[in-house]
């Protein structure tokens, strides 16, 4: 075997994993304790899988302290299948669908209620760039909505709710980004949706954490698989689940635990995102961030580089990826730098980028 | 670490997966060739992964002989989705869907389709209790369907179509248990689907192989991602693919084709099922097989022990389980026994089997 080299990875998702997680995965790869199969090589209906999948969930209710009269549920498919889901299950005949519009993430949701579900657009930050989220007075909500919608972490625009808009509807989170990473409140939602590939584990899983009564609202002659009560029902064993993803997801949540639960990880990632900011605030302007300081996201940090020069920030990304710093540059559709700082990224990664960034300002700056 | 212990895994789905695809899973799996990062950590938009990607899709074309007017995507949700996708996409208004039914998958398939598409079953073997897929003299279609639909092997039923039933209209089938298991010629389908979780991967993923024209009969206003020609468009990157699975699925077809690609795989399963019919039907009836013999499947060979004696079937699979050979009971839901050949299987797995079946017989016949 070669030695083995690791990246600091920056990557917006898939992302990095902790490394302790991959060394377990490679142990047991050809041989699950003892069983001398893969977890891959496991029926999904044997002993063995139904611990990994029990335990999985098990891990996520304890992390997020989820309670009782909420299923979690592992499907397939990621937030995109979710657009489509949340609104064939969760609205209600002529009670509109309330979203709060904060930037690429609540558009595609947005497009797929455009197909014939009743919406109503709450508040929306387009006009400024969404360069923050919305503001509590600006939040108009509809009298009587099925529930409201919002996005909680926008990657592409590197913005985050800090707290939550007040709803007397069931609050709906796509919270693909930033699951798992600081504490919440879950009894604050009817329905939480999350791909894995940022927080969690690896892409192909996706969670989803729904108030049990509100699964009840879909019309049964959905789509059995496009049903929750589906995958509550069957404890997400229906159908064949994505086994070696969950397996992950169960290891990654393990790790969390393990550095202090949500409450650890927040400080982590407060601490990466803070010398991030303060590196960027403290440039003199060379680097910018154009969101607003109370929205501005622990997960996705974006800036631009002198004044947004589109050849130095190909340069920024090319000099970054040269000196082992993976996955620097922003959106194809805004361009600039983006940083994501999901729950795997050490400190020392964020060191590295850093000093790599003073570096480049005092030899191209 | 531990010494490497290594089952004879007969599991239905996840199943075993070949030997040196793990170990080279297990090499690659903390910096895929040089990266510093796993498969699972890179972005599905970098290179590397588009590499992979189209990598994965051009083995399986040059396995299947796949013609250039089919696309062929890799989407989630397994069979189970694809029950509802396929006439959400294919189904014409006022024309049926014809179904060939052969037993609980394809009643799973008739399920879905009851929730508002007109079908028509065009031929059921339910009162030969499934141990044989229809004669062509069986099977009546409707003069103008939206296409037929088969599932051509059936895993709990133990039977498989060994020659393809004519039909003027597109044939589509669910061949998630024998895809890749022998050559097929592509062009007498519309559409063909499979999770690869039992010839081609991990679950997580799922094959479709369709005719591009028929991915156009689709409603615009169906869920995006609910629509094949948005992953046809979009080479299977639309949203986060399931990366890890189709990095896998790419290592599983390069392993097929240096096996002798489909015709050296064939070879490899005839002769696997051989032996084990062989052992079957030479126990002068101790073992029994309930499949017509031009029915019976290289994938998953169904039998009863001892004239189906539950208690004797019961300790059969536990001693198998004992002797190092896994997954050997038939499905809840018709009992007896059911040994899965899937292209990993090797042919020493079976001879022990073969083995320990003898070995059974003789002390407790």
């Amino acid at each position: 075997m070669r030695p083995t080299k690791r990246a600091f990875n920056f990557n917006p998702g898939p992302a990095a994993l902790p490394l302790p997680v991959l060394e377990r995965i490679r142990e047991e790869l050809l041989d699950y304790r003892g069983t001398g199969m893969s977890v891959m090589e496991m029926s999904h209906r044997s002993a063995e899988f139904e611990v990994i999948n029990s335990g999985a969930e098990q891990n996520l209710r304890k992390l997020l302290a989820i309670p009782d009269d909420y299923a979690v549920i592992f499907v397939q498919g990621g937030g995109s299948l979710q657009f489509s889901m949340v609104p064939m299950n969760l609205a209600l005949p002529g009670k509109p669908v309330d979203v709060l519009h904060t930037g690429a993430w609540t558009a595609k949701a947005i497009s797929e209620l455009k197909k014939g579900v009743l919406h109503h657009v709450a508040a929306s930050t387009e006009a400024e760039k969404f360069t923050r989220v919305p503001r509590a007075e600006e939040i108009k909500l509809s009298a009587d909505s099925s529930y409201t919608y919002l996005c909680t972490n926008n990657t592409i625009e590197g913005t985050q709710y800090h707290s939550l808009p007040a709803s007397p509807a069931p609050l709906v989170a796509d919270m693909s980004s930033d699951i798992a990473s600081r504490p919440v409140d879950v009894s604050k939602f009817g329905l939480i949706f999350a791909g894995a590939q940022k927080n969690l584990g690896p892409s192909g899983v996706t969670v989803v954490i729904v108030r049990k009564d509100l699964a009840e609202r879909a019309d049964k002659n959905l789509p059995t698989l496009l049903q929750y009560r589906t995958h509550i029902k069957e404890k997400s064993l229906y159908h064949t689940p994505p086994t070696f993803a969950v397996y992950i997801l169960g290891l990654v949540t393990e790790w969390i635990a393990a550095e202090g639960g949500l409450p650890g990880i927040q400080k982590r990632n407060e601490a990466k995102a803070g010398l991030l900011y303060d590196t960027i605030d403290g440039s003199n302007g060379y680097y910018r961030c154009p969101v607003e300081k109370s929205s501005r996201s622990l997960m996705n940090v974006v800036f631009r580089v002198a004044g947004g020069d589109q050849a130095i920030e190909k340069e920024f990304g090319r000099g970054a990826a040269a000196a082992n710093l993976v996955g620097t540059p922003g959106h194809r559709s805004v361009g600039g730098m983006r940083i994501s700082l999901y729950n795997a990224v050490g400190l020392d990664a964020v060191e590295a980028l850093a000093g790599y960034m003073r570096e480049f300002q005092r030899t191209r700056g």
